[in-house]
């Protein structure tokens, strides 16, 4: 149960070097726009990254952990055909997950992670290590597939996959005028 | 914007600390019950700890951050009376959030934070490091009051709150035969 000492100093390095929650809420701010987060292997990590930031409530009003298939389908209504088919971990499930985050709060960037953080629960086709990431707007969305070392331990995953979904939205956020 | 490696350091010895995610992990798993958590001024701090440990998935379906008061009405049904009568941080938001929560999710635990992070945002009666906890099953809940030093870092303030919010989730479990 107990981390050891290896996996906090990778932890400290990757928190001190963790830029992108400002660089995302500045041009939230700027651009005043509302994000809204729904994670399944991330926990929670990004929604807490990107409330880091005094003055967060400017762009934060909702966000959700649906770790459940279940939790996924009652608030972000996710179909249950499309959990059965391709499963929770998947680019149609992230998709979804995205679109029923802009439905259900309304808010102008959505952002999503569905993956395997490990040490169990990886198969061959789905490993540890994997996550698909969506993000979108009422306009447009990608789903993006990203690997990391599945060897790492559990909360390390955790932030690579937090870190490459706020910066996903960044280049959203950049791309998009206003 | 940016924080400082002191703060981080500070962050690294509290991270490394923090014990208490696995113990409350650990009666949840072995009593087989679940866990919903709604955080305001945490912002998915408590509910990522609580999915660092593998084998989360077992206790852990839906968690929420409620920033906004429109959506502590919204997806917790706290009403709008007692969040004008009382403000978002207060002993009567805080238990309706614990009550939504067991009354959407159908969890058997519930905790719910809200409070002042800062840096900005403090008032002589309400200052910054103020947080209420709300702990409680369908049977009986609790809401605490709880203040840290308000010249601490925001996260701090935030890792703070959510150790004492998990800390109490503890007692709770530990008092219950089952």
């Amino acid at each position: 149960m107990k981390e050891n000492i290896f996996t906090y100093l990778k932890l400290f390095n990757l928190i001190s070097g963790l830029k992108e929650p400002y660089i995302a809420a500045k041009l939230l701010i700027e651009k005043q726009k509302t994000l809204s987060v729904a994670e399944s292997c991330t926990g929670g990590l990004i929604s807490s990254l990107m409330t880091d930031i005094s003055g967060s409530s400017a762009y934060t009003h909702s966000n959700f952990v649906t770790y459940a298939n279940e939790t996924k389908e009652k608030y972000l209504h996710v179909s249950s055909q499309t959990l059965s088919q391709y499963g929770a971990v998947s680019v149609q499930t992230a998709g979804e997950m995205v679109e029923g985050l802009i439905e259900t709060t309304g808010c102008d960037y959505a952002l999503a992670t569905t993956g395997i953080a490990g040490p169990t629960g990886g198969t061959d086709e789905k490993p540890v290590g994997l996550v698909y990431i969506g993000v979108g707007t009422k306009d447009e969305m990608h789903v993006h597939k990203y690997n990391v070392n599945p060897k790492l331990p559990r909360v390390i995953i955790k932030y690579l996959f937090a870190k490459q979904a706020i910066k996903l939205l960044i280049d959203v956020l950049k791309e998009k005028e206003n």
